[in-house]
Order: structure tokens, then sequence, then C-alpha cells
């Protein structure tokens, strides 16, 4: 177990986590957003980010304050934390950005990391590379290698009680990703930011975003911290949290308040093409969009930010409440399905039930289907397999969404998705789900696979699956051997 | 065109309104929702709705003040606006409620009419019968009569320039329900409450409420403003006004409160179950469950009302700027898919999309397709219906996902779930959609059936269908006489 990381209450990948900050003397609880202050242009004070908002962590740039006579001057003599005025545990970048931007830059990793120290960050960043996505296999293979050279490097360099970042790189080849996060994890170093992901989150990639982050995590102990580096949007904090990320950090918040945009869970505004607020936050309960675009530039920049900051922290809560109440999969379809990419990215994350399935707490108070996604849900594959060992007592059985009928040795109840069980269990999750009246194809499919994997696990038992009028896609994977009786037509 | 209401912006059946109550001397903008307030029991101060939450309607129960001797005095004294503190319109109920569950009331339409007029209402209300759900034909159409008659009395009253609702009943039977709704139309009252619609609501049958909203519209004209009676659920905003209602009223804001209960756009949480505050609004971003929870049961049902009206009010302006902005049913996709009931509605209104595309705008900002339920919108619906309309040039065309191909005459763009189109439409909506790259079956069906229509449309056009690997399912709904290139697997 990594002692700055403790793993409390699970859904899925996705964690309440416990996150030691020896240096700040702080235990930060994740999943946990950082708002980025840029030391050369404030936005909103690091001093309301605690009370305003429940900030307990920032991130900042030492390769911009280095830069920077006066700014370096004064890191080094108040200390990062009276500098930005901000009590809070404080993680510092390395230039790693600047270096994929600009080609170089005029530090290494024992330089930056001691002066992280020095400055007095909470949790620093050795210089790593961060291969662009779609970067030929022998490019993020080289340059993989040098960023584990850095890291090697960093585990040697003497920072006290610094935390230090183990930056996971590999593109956007799998193979390479899990084998950066294994290689990270084998270090010394203290928490795991999936980096260079940003260019994926631009484009709205979310589908191949979810690709790397799912194979780092594949590489990485369950009790890695990691860092989903530069997510700064709310409207993927959710699947973000479902990959099993605990870390975010928004420049977000400021970089789009300055050029009037307005960021929601489903998407950003431009304030132009707002007639009305589309949110609760204080700022949008007490203002007017037409009140707003006629502020002076300044004002309208911190209040976008105010807003900005609201609905990404608000957003973190509902994350945070989710996971508690194992409902974590109801908010991520719920945000899949208000765009195209987070659809993307929510049916990516399907592809890798068997990966969530692992972590998925047995029972959780309750399952809802919302839609085709649920049908690949974990709890799904969960239940088709335990239909491999769950006993039949009978030659003649009946699998009946509806009434038993005792011409049968036994009778067990149908629910789509999940398929055929045992009354027995109808009152034991996930068999108490809600779900809709109107069914679709993919839960009743699922449920026809559920028939399939019971069949084949009792060859010598006889089925008749009495089924409320479902669709022939489902029919058609019922295996012959089943006798089939249309319970809403008779027949 | 009826004088007190007018129609603005228009998304499918939801529009914005603006409603004149002459009485009050104000116009409200719809889609609006109603606080309700108990005179007995007042949990926020109705001066507060204004200010803090933008309510410009209340509504309170005319029975319940005439029931009372100190409150009937007080009304007929003070006058309802003061007697509230009150400045906006005021909505006044009969006394059918507690004749729905008591089974006798000691008034009628037209005593009960004057004591709403005397008392100062701005919109009253006649005593009509609210038939229950599932209640049998000739119970419906008996007591649909009785309403229609009570509507015909109410006309008669001389209220001055008080509004009258004219309640819409007609229980589960959409026939019923559309008929009320042409002779409530038919006569000079000026608002229309869809009745009855409250069980439905309890027990989450957003199917049939969606049946009967969309049968009572049909017997509406486009210009009567449409009350959903009881609506006071954030869950089921979106919804409701994508099938055409422009009023709700909650009385659940204070209900709610009053036991631990907080509301939410996708559900119901009891405040013991909650760790952290899933919202944005000022409620939440300045207070903890823990602190709320160790509070005096007064001040926290205040603090809860207080959410669950922002919530509440948040919700409408997020509904208002989806119908300004055209991506209501984006909205209303993103709710569907967090709650079986909301996706039973959604799966219920897009049976209907037919119905919504006779008032849904030809062009649009965006079209995203965010799940199965996009490739039955109107927008696909009617380029569909354009196919057979749509010029072909050429007698062997090439419909194609990629590529043009110059051994055809023609080539075709083709775009699940719209199908084929020339690609002179390629810039104009809704061919500007933005789709998931992991499309669905439904969208690639919706796709195969475009290129049906075009193909029935033009018998003597040869036609080669390059897709990128379609499913079988899409495949086969594709004519025969169609040919196919699979231009993925090069086939």
């Amino acid at each position: 177990m990594r002692d700055v990381f403790e793993v409390g209450a699970q859904d899925g990948l996705a964690r309440i986590g416990e996150l030691d900050v020896p240096r700040a003397g702080v235990t930060v609880e994740t999943p946990t957003l950082m708002p980025v202050v840029n030391p050369n242009l404030i936005t909103v004070e690091p001093s309301r980010f605690v009370d305003e908002f429940g900030a307990e962590l920032l991130i900042t740039n030492s390769y911009i304050i280095n830069s920077d006579d006066d700014l370096r001057e004064r890191a080094l003599d108040e200390g990062l934390h009276e500098m930005l005025g901000f009590d809070g545990a404080i993680m510092t970048d390395s230039g790693s950005f600047q270096l994929a931007e600009y080609g170089e830059i005029d530090t290494d990793t024992e330089a930056i990391l001691r002066f992280q120290h020095d400055i007095g960050s909470d949790i620093g960043t050795p210089v790593d590379i961060p291969t662009p996505p779609d970067a030929d296999r022998e490019q993020a293979a080289a340059e993989l290698e040098t960023t584990q050279q850095r890291l090697e490097l960093a585990e040697t360099v003497d920072v006290g009680d610094m935390l230090v970042n183990a930056p996971v790189q590999g593109a956007t080849q799998p193979d390479l990703r899990e084998q950066a996060g294994a290689h990270a994890y084998g270090t010394a170093l203290d928490l795991f930011p999936v980096g260079a992901v940003v260019p994926l989150m631009n484009q709205y990639r979310y589908d191949d975003m979810t690709e790397a982050v799912l194979a780092a995590k594949r590489g990485l102990g369950r009790d890695a911290p990691v860092h989903l580096f530069g997510a700064g949007h709310p409207m993927m904090f959710a699947l973000a949290a479902a990959l099993g990320c605990d870390l975010f950090d928004s420049a977000a918040y400021a970089i789009y308040a300055r050029d009037d945009r307005y960021l929601t869970v489903s998407g950003t505004e431009h304030l132009d093409d707002l007639h009305y607020f589309p949110c609760d936050c204080p700022v949008c309960a007490e203002h007017s969009p037409q009140a707003v675009r006629g502020m002076a530039a300044g004002d309208r920049e911190r209040l976008l930010a105010g807003h900005n900051l609201h609905v990404s922290f608000g957003e973190i809560r509902r994350v945070k409440q989710a996971i508690k109440s194992g409902t974590l999969m109801e908010l991520v379809a719920a945000r899949a399905h208000a765009h195209p990419s987070t659809l993307d990215g929510y049916r990516a994350l399907l592809d890798h039930s068997d990966q969530l399935e692992a972590s998925d707490p047995a029972s959780k108070d309750a399952f809802f289907y919302t839609g085709a996604g649920s049908a690949r849900r974990p709890e799904v594959h969960r239940h088709h397999q335990r239909l491999d060992r769950l006993d039949v007592d009978g030659d003649d059985v009946l699998l009946t969404e509806g009434d038993s009928n005792h011409r049968y040795d036994e009778s067990w109840n149908v629910l789509p998705p999940f398929g055929p069980y045992p009354s027995a269990l109808a009152t034991t999750y996930p068999l108490t789900a809600e779900t809709p009246a109107r069914m679709d194809r993919a839960g009743y499919e699922a449920a026809a696979e559920g028939v399939c994997r019971l069949a084949e696990a009792n060859p010598d038992t006889a089925f008749t699956l009495a089924h409320d009028d479902w669709p022939e896609s489902a029919l058609e994977a019922v295996p012959q051997r089943v006798s089939l009786y249309n319970a809403v037509r008779g027949e």
C-alpha cells in the first residue's frame, strides 16, 4: 500500500480517496479539482478558492516562476504559499508543457525539482516528454524511455517531504501506456499524472482518451493516485472519475472566462449566445446574461470565472456523492447522452466493463437502467458469469418474466438486462434494478445472453422461456433447445 | 390568435411564450414555474420568490382560504397580494383536488370563481372533475362531460379581467384527452391545465403522462398556454416543456423540504443519504450536508426549500435557454438517460416525432447525436420525407460515407442517422450534425431507411452504397437492388 494515498468507497474504477500531502500538513479528499494559477495573471484570488469553492489543492507552474526574475526572487524569498496567498496544498508543474509547445526549455529534471522544493512546493514534477497522440510507435517508445529515465533520476533527487509526480506517457499506444503505468508505479514516486491527453480532450476524442487512461490504469496499482493532467472541463469529470482518475486541474475556468466562454456540464457556451444562464450557481442565480454582457471586461471575466469554478466544483461534489451512493455509472450515462463526444467516451468505457468489474462493489443501493449502455455495465457481466455457477434443481425449468407455473419442476425469474435468476435472489442487488417500461433491444439481448449462459452450464436441463414479447434480435440469440412462449401474445 | 398568449421561439412543441395577465398588469415569460403557497403553512416568504428565484407567478388555493374564517376575512379585506406579500401575478386553484381526495366539497364553480375574483386572484379556476388515471372509459367520459359543463358555466360568470383556467381531463384515454382539449380550446376561457396527471407523476409513469399530454395538445390550438398541473419535480421539466407545456407548479419544494428530501434534476435524495451536496446552488455552495443535518428543524426546512427552489428555477432557465438555442431534445435526452422513468417519457415522446415535427424549426445551430433516441428525432423524419422529393441526376449513383468516385454519374454523401443527401446540402441543418465516432445500430438503421426512401423514389436509378462497415441489421434494411460496398473491409 502506498502510504500517501488511501482508497475508500469504490464504484467501478472510481473511488473516494485520501491523499496525504505531508509538506503541507493536509489530507486532501479525492476526486478533487485543482485550479491552475498562472502567477503572471491572477483571475480569481487563490484565497477565495478554499472558502467559496472548497478547493484543497492548487497547481501552478514552477517553470514560469523560474523564468521570471521577479517571480523567482519572490517565490524563493516568501515561499509559494505566501506569494499566492493560499493556505492549502500546492502542486507545481515543471515546464514539460512548454517543452512540448516550444521544443526546448532551459532547465532539467534535477534543477527544476530542486527549485520546486526551494520555493516550498508540496508536490513537484520532473521534466517528462509529453508525446503527442498519434505519434508513431517508434517516437512514442523512444520518448517514453526518456521519460522513464527522468523518473528514475527524480527518485534520486533529495526533495525532503515534497511529493513527486511520476507522469505516465505512451501517446495513443495502449500497451505503451500500460507499460509506462507499471514502470511509474514501480518507482518510489508518489502521484501518477496521465500525461499528454490535452490534445485528445481539445479535439473531443473522449474515446481515445478513455483507452489511454484505462491502459495506464492497468499498469498502475489500485492504490496509485491518478491525475488526469489538463482535464478541466466539467463535462468530462464524471467519465474521468469512472476511469479511476483522482485529480483534475482546471485552467479552463480562467482561460475560458477571458473570452466570454461559459462552462456547463454538457459543453461550452459563449456569453453572446445566452439568453438565460442555464445554471443554478450563485453567479447565475443573481445575474442575467444581458447584465453581465454590459459589464466592464474585468468584472465580466471575474464573474464568468466564478461561474466556471462553481459549476466545476459542483460537478466534483456530484461525482463524489455518486461514488458514495454507487450511482456513478448513472451520472456518466446522463453526461454521455448530452454530447456526441462524451457518448463516445462512455461507449469506450463500456468496452472495458471487465476492467471496471474487478473493483465494483458486489452490492449497491440501486441499479437504474438508463439506456442501452446499461446492458453493458459490470453488474450485467457479473450476473452472466454467476449463471455458470448457480444450481438448477429440476429437469424441466421455466424461465419467466411473469408468473411461475406448476407444470415445471422449477421456475426462475427473468429480468432484462440480466436474464434468468432464481427467485431467492429477487431482493438482492442488482436484481432489484429499476428498469424502464419501454425496454430497448440491448436490454432484451443481454437477457437472452443470460439465458444462453444458463442453458450452456446446464446441458441436461430442459428450459422454457416465457417472455413478454421480446424482439426478434433477442429471440435469435436464445439457443434452439430452449422452448419459447410469448406470454403477451399467448403463443 | 388568443390574445393573452403569444408564442415566440419554438423547438419541437416547446416554445418561449408571453402570457399577459391583465389583472396583475404583468406579462409572464413561459415556460415558467409557479411556487405553490399554502396559506396555512408558509415555508419560504413569497416576497423572496421574485428577487431570489425569479418567480413571476405563484399559485395558491382559494378553497383552503374560503374554508378558513380567518383567511377568508383577511383575503376579502386585504386582497390576496397583500395577504401573501407578493407583487407578481397570482393563480388560484378551486378545490378540485380536495374534491378528488375527499369526494365532496362545499362550493361550486360559480361561487368559487366569484370568490376568487373577490379576493383579487389574477387567474381563477372552475371546479372540474379530476378523473384518476386508469378509470374505465365510461367513468372518464361521464366525468369529462361534467367538467365540460363546468367550463361552459365558467364562461358565463362575470369575473372582470381575471383570467380563467379551462382544465383538460380525460384520464389515460388519448381520444378523450384530445376531445377535451378541443372542447376547452373552443371556450372563451384562457389557460389550459392538463389535469389529474399527478398520480401518473407520483408513480413515475412518465410515458403515460407523455401520452396524455400529447393527446390534449392535439386538441388544443398552438396558441393555447398549457399548464401541467402538479408538475413540480425538476427531473421532468425538460420533458414537459418538450411536450409543449408552458406552466408548471411546485408544491414539492416545500413538501419535500419538510421531510428532508432534496430535489435534483435526476431524482430525489434524502438528506440523510448525502455525503456531499450534488449541486451548484448558493445553498449547496455554502453548506455541507453534515452542517445542515445539525440544524434546528425550521432552519433545515427553509434551507432545503431554498435549494429545492434554486434547482427548480435553474432547470427552468436551462430549459428556456435550450429552447432558444434549439437544443431542447439534447437536454431531454440527457435527463432521460439519468432515470428509467424519464427514459420511458423520452421514448414515448419519440413515438410522436411527427407531432413534434410540425412545429420544429427548419434550421437550428446544431444537431447533436446523443444516443439511439436521436435517430428518431423529427429532423430525421423530415429528412427522410425530403428524400422523396430531391432530384437525382444520373442513372448510376454512388451513396458514400467517404470519397466520391468518378466511375459513377453522381455521388451523394451518406451520414447516419439521416442517410443519403446531395453534397450541396452538406452545410445545411441538420446535415451539419455532430455524431459520435462510435455510432449505434439505431443510427445506421435510420440511415438505411433513408437509402430505402431514396431508392423507392427513384426506381429507375442504379444505386451503390459504400458504407463504413455498417452492422448487419442496417444492411438488411437496404433494398436488394442497391449494391453494397464495405469501404472499411474493401469488399
